[in-house]
């Protein structure tokens, strides 16, 4: 037996060219021709602005989540050494938030152990799945009833990084109206009795609690209506729930001096929470994906998909022509916290720190807006869960009528050095341009100060001002 | 300012269900009805048969690529406090490895600094991204070029999992001959010649350096000869090199103890290594991947995309609306170890260490196969470069006329507890049921011992004998 030869390297001079290569756009694929970049990604070219407030929810580098002693726990059983002094390597701090972008058994377990104390199966076959992430996870549970060209319903706002999924995976968006809880189930009904498209309706995409723009939570009773629509109409739903343990059970809103032990401790923690549309699910039409972007950190890039057990066989078979898991890393150290640093008390704690400290920043960012906004200029809705405040702006003529007065009032405010996501770029329509003539802004309270959500909003007023609003 | 009522929780009572949820099976989209499971991972039903030998190379836990103190290396900066005792999380040692399916800055500096210091690129605008390991790296850069239904050109036998991946994505595969060093540049200008399908071929797929499943590494004039037939059908080339720094230079298979420091110092290191596609490449015609799956361990889901700039960007774009990025802790520990721990020194001195520690694992089950198998039951080709060898048995009658006599002895040799990869599994044929007809086989030296290589290869040779092979 010999070696078979295959000649010695022979490299080609290394000098560094200065030509580009041959242009093969024309090879590209219509997918990747039609795919635009997530609009989200387009802030971080304002996100660097010296002086700039976000309260745009684009994690700015260096600011956090949650306080420094909750951090903390993590940097304990993470990689600690990777801070260490003269290191290339960037800070955990900003390893562990959202950057450029480019199951084991014991946590796998913990997933199940986890829907059947948070969620209420009504089903023997439900089971989970680890993702790499949300995102990762509604291409994948959208594929799985989903064809291209087939269409998908969706609130009339929306997350713009579905919008983009969407899109890119070439879903046609039927809109449906909302109100204060979110879709409207009689505008669901009404969309799907009077649908006459080729391709006949079978998803329907909803965030039931803080809703990504709108802030928007669904009631018990507006789960169960909406339910019942489905049902009707045999829609499978799509229940993308980030937000699910960031509620506030109502609590009105207080000045900082009455933010009481009292008042903190009518907050539902877990025992008091809103159903989830799986709870609720008798049928089995529910496919129900969670992450813990909003709970630990966003770059864990671990999630679960929970549903009956044959979509879950269905997207292990996609799992493994594509992604095929998290990072081993991951797993190991999500495992670690959750399984034998946290448990369920130390989870539980965690989930009220989070409920008191969002609720505190709301009450900061709605206080604010009533002191330097009044009640003439904006028109909101107070969010009982999540991290955002959807505001529609009360404009005077002549700016009232103007085309395009969003992107205005936008430019405006980057001007002073304030970032907010414009309402456009959550909206489902295929044209948002005429959407651009209706001044919507999603506010968030997640990562910005309280003496940033001031100063913030002191500038939003300032900015209205310039527009003669009423303040 | 008052908080809307969204009502207080009312879960259902909480009793475990016995009913399945309703069959909606006939929501599933197409693609999902037509996705099989990786044929691959229905081999862990095998893997702990107790007594089993595997050279199919999947990884069996337990085992493990490298050596104890490699290993350790990564230990002293990752994740040690997991393994503790009475912790219910997996070990390292199984972390780090695949199990159940379910760029930072510093990075990307890496990946630009890596590609300019083993590669030539042979125009400026070449840009590498992250990709979070090489399954999902192929799926991005295939869909670059192509929608559901086209053609895409590949070996007439490959990697299981692109089979699978290519498949699931509705691509139609077109195969072409391959001979000791490879797709056979002849063969595959015939195929686009003779080429009349209703979509045109715009892609092809090559491992070229130990190509799995053959083996097969091409010669620095096969690179130029298969470049130059692409170049004559504007063909892409989608590169996917795992195994680019396993090269052994076309040392010949010698015993133990010939294996001296002068016969090892003739391994190429990173000096003398063939040159990839992408260092001939002046169109940019090719888009090559490279992973840390085969250089470091499997699960970091870590891996590079290399091309034009343009295609780059499509690919970000595409995985700003699915996987996201690789996990942060991933990112940080693989940054920590490339660019603090090893940098440019560390690194060569483990690629000497993988080149040492597989060819003589590869001399070690060549002697065993001339030992057991001598030279007639079997043909093989003589590997120079990866971790896989190529087997075809030459049986006699009446088992070489026997329909389907692939899978009898593939049965047969789990029977008698050692288990290959079979050939057909590999096959890019729309029917793989005549190629059961074939007993090939494909065995990897990666992951067993010098001993079980032994033993495994004295069980071939104890089936062979029960067909009747010359030994």
């Amino acid at each position: 037996m010999l070696a078979t030869k295959t000649g010695t390297a022979e490299k080609p001079a290394s000098s560094t060219p200065t030509n580009r290569g041959l242009d093969f756009t024309e090879m590209l694929s219509e997918i990747t021709r039609s795919r635009k970049s997530n609009p989200m990604k387009a802030f971080l070219e304002h996100i660097n602005k010296p002086g700039l407030i976000s309260l745009g929810g684009v994690i700015k580098p260096g600011t956090r989540a949650h306080d420094e002693e909750k951090l903390n726990e993590y940097t304990e059983i993470s990689v600690k050494k990777s801070v260490e002094d003269g290191s290339k390597v960037e800070s955990l701090n900003s390893l562990l938030q959202y950057g450029p972008s480019t199951g084991v058994k014991s946590l796998s377990h913990y997933f199940s152990h986890h829907m059947r104390r948070y969620h209420t199966p009504q089903y023997s076959n439900m089971e989970s799945i680890m993702s790499v992430g949300s995102t990762d996870a509604l291409n994948k549970v959208a594929a799985l009833f989903l064809t291209r060209g087939d269409p998908v319903v969706v609130c009339q706002w929306t997350y713009p990084a579905v919008i983009e999924t969407f899109a890119g995976a070439g879903y046609k968006m039927v809109s449906v109206g909302m109100d204060n809880e979110g879709m409207n189930p009689e505008a669901l009904d009404r969309v799907c009795t009077e649908w006459t498209g080729p391709q006949k309706l079978k998803v329907v995409y909803l965030i039931p609690t803080g809703q990504n723009p709108t802030g928007a939570t669904m009631s018990v009773q507006r789960r169960k209506d909406i339910y019942s629509v489905c049902q009707k109409h045999n829609l499978m739903i799509i229940e993308d729930d980030p937000y699910y343990f960031i509620q506030f059970g109502g609590l009105p809103v207080v000045h900082h001096e009455e933010q009481s032990e009292s008042y903190f401790s009518k907050l539902p923690g877990v025992e008091n929470l809103l159903p989830s549309l799986l709870s609720l699910d008798v049928d089995g039409r529910v496919v129900r994906m969670d992450t813990f972007s909003k709970l630990i950190t966003p770059n864990t890039r671990i999630g679960w998909i929970t549903g009956q057990d044959y979509f879950i066989d269905a997207i292990l078979k996609s799992t493994e022509s594509t992604v095929q898991q998290a990072s081993g890393f991951s797993q190991g150290l999500i495992s670690k916290l959750l399984n034998d640093e946290w448990k369920d008390a130390g989870f539980e704690e965690h989930i009220r720190f989070l409920q008191v400290d969002y609720i505190s920043k709301r009450n900061c960012m709605l206080n604010a807006m009533e002191k330097y906004l009044g009640n003439k200029a904006v028109s909101v809705v107070v969010p009982d869960s999540g991290m955002f405040i959807w505001m529609e702006i009360n404009l005077p003529e002549p700016h009232k009528s103007t085309p395009g007065i969003a992107d205005i009032i936008f430019n405006k405010l980057i001007e002073n050095n304030i970032l907010l996501v414009s309402g456009w770029q959550c909206h489902t329509s295929q044209d948002t341009e005429p959407v651009k003539n209706y001044p919507y802004f999603r506010l968030a309270y997640s990562f910005a100060t309280i003496e940033q959500i001031d100063s913030g909003i002191q500038r939003v007023a300032n900015t209205l001002k310039e527009f003669g609003c009423d303040l």
